[in-house]
């Protein structure tokens, strides 16, 4: 069996540029640009809670670092620096395994189209758990936070939202997708796109930003309980794939679409006077951006999220979003 | 059973200073002052690899961060800011328990002494996994490296080494310790100190650093095969507690020693022109500081590690030092 050593330099030491001192050390050396503030964020992906442990490896390491890369995009910030964490079963373990070879692909490939470097990390045998924690770069002062919400602002959502629920309830066989959809949906849910470049073009556009991890309801209300403010959202125009339109409106797809999660979409604000700007920058961009909603003044002790069906009815949805710790 | 956000707010918000943006966004903004370099590092706990599943929560919120906190020693940086992640079995949440009140206590008293930040992190249910992130500030190309051993260098070793090995040890039932003798060795595995000070002192002094989490004879060897360069280590010198001198020279004491590791001590490697400076740092931060042997020029193919027993003997060692995943 390979060493701890031997893993590291064959799985994850590359040539890096614009570091100090990379992989190999008690720790990495960068030096930030001057000017620059620093963005930083961690996401871990546990087996059976994030993933299935038999999940594609190549896909869990594009995905381990696109979650990651998701937090950057909704601060506006440029990734610049990632170390990794991994705890594997000893079974994954070893050379003879393809295991590494895959992870590790999937992983340096999305670095490599994001110009990150991978500069430490930590190795572990144990239960199954990759934790990513990543570092950008903003310009001083100039990122996108939660708490920015106004009265009056377009809520914005960026994509498609529900897919990659929709095939985690294929996965779990609560709901049975064509092969056609199926292998649409699961290219949502393994290899989310964060949206890095949307992120950095909203700096100047957006009140607040934040991006769909937990479902458009729980994120929208973060938004909302950060910048103490309450919202309307119109469910006929939140956006879902061909593909949720099909299954659309019975009540699991709306469930998917609204408190699914696992969309890596932004979902943002701004004034109303933007509207065309974010309608041209989504054109540029290629990012299908649409307003699903509204952000209204807070009446209430706390925020309120009104949801409303296509007759004016309010919308009451049973699971508000996903949480690692609801019973 | 309380929300994510439920715990993050109770057990991890703290007001922090120096930060722009903390926990409860997306990503945490810092703004590094000019003139600086950033150290990275992560280091990870994972239950039933580096702990006992029901160590005391409080040694291990301090722990944690002592290990992290040793990376940036070995660097001779300051520790400004750290993330956590945290993975906890569902019997571990909720406000019933005393778990997480323990865990946040012992984290954030040894955060408060160093006056570091925790930014942010991420809460996961799963197999117990605690992996902690810490950034610290170095000046413009001051810091230590395991690469600038140089021949003819003394080797450096700081406090006492073995102590925790023998505390593993006589906790899995291979040494019985008497209970004066298991309480000092405990507290040596369970509340490591970091040599902070130390390291940050030493960046004038040292040509290589490593903390010892591995045992001397790995971290040692990994200053040589960094530097390029074998060593010779005489046993007697190497610096042990009274208690660990009761159990020498028995190979199991003996092992504990050289290969136990969880030290967290200093190894360094200085030009024996600084002996007299070195000594008075000891003094003055009263760290026993103890030469343990000599950097060689490496002729033969991979660096050369020698051990002398007292009558100047060869001594091997089976056990070279900690692997986690060794089979």
């Amino acid at each position: 069996m390979p060493s701890e050593f031997d893993l590291i330099q064959r799985y994850f030491k590359r040539p890096v540029t614009g570091v100090l001192l990379g992989i190999g050390d008690d720790a990495a050396i960068i030096a930030p640009k001057a000017g620059k503030e620093l963005a930083i964020s961690t996401d871990c992906l546990v087996a059976g809670q994030h993933f299935f442990e038999n999940t594609d490896p190549y896909k869990l390491g594009y995905k381990a670092l696109a979650v990651n890369l998701s937090d950057m995009a909704a601060m506006g910030a440029t990734p610049r620096w990632v170390t990794l964490s991994l705890t594997l079963p000893r079974s994954l373990i070893g050379f003879h395994e393809s295991w590494l070879d895959e992870f590790s692909r999937g992983f340096h490939e999305l670095a490599a189209t994001h110009q990150i470097a991978l500069i430490g990390g930590d190795t572990t045998a144990g239960p199954m758990n990759i934790c990513v924690q990543i570092i950008g770069e903003v310009n001083q002062g100039q990122w996108l936070r939660r708490s920015g919400a106004k009265p009056g602002d377009d809520i914005w959502v960026s994509g498609c939202l529900g897919d990659a629920a929709l095939a985690l309830k294929h996965q779990l066989g609560e709901l049975v997708l064509t092969d056609e959809e199926a292998a649409y949906c699961l290219s949502a849910l393994d290899m989310p796109s964060a949206r890095v470049a949307l992120g950095q073009r909203l700096i100047e556009l957006a009140h607040s930003a934040i991006d769909i991890s937990d479902g458009l309801m729980a994120d929208l209300g973060h938004i909302l309980s950060c910048s103490a403010q309450s919202a309307t959202v119109e469910l006929e125009t939140v956006p879902g794939s061909e593909i949720m339109k099909r299954y659309l409106p019975s009540p699991l797809a709306v469930e998917c679409l609204m408190t699914g999660g696992d969309d890596y979409e932004l979902c943002f604000t701004a004034s109303k006077e933007n509207q065309s700007v974010i309608r041209q920058l989504g054109q540029e961009l290629r990012v299908p951006l649409t307003i699903v909603g509204e952000i209204k003044p807070q009446k209430t002790l706390k925020p309120e999220l009104i949801i409303y069906g296509s007759k004016g009815e309010k919308i009451v949805l049973e699971k508000k979003g996903y949480d690692h710790f609801a019973s």
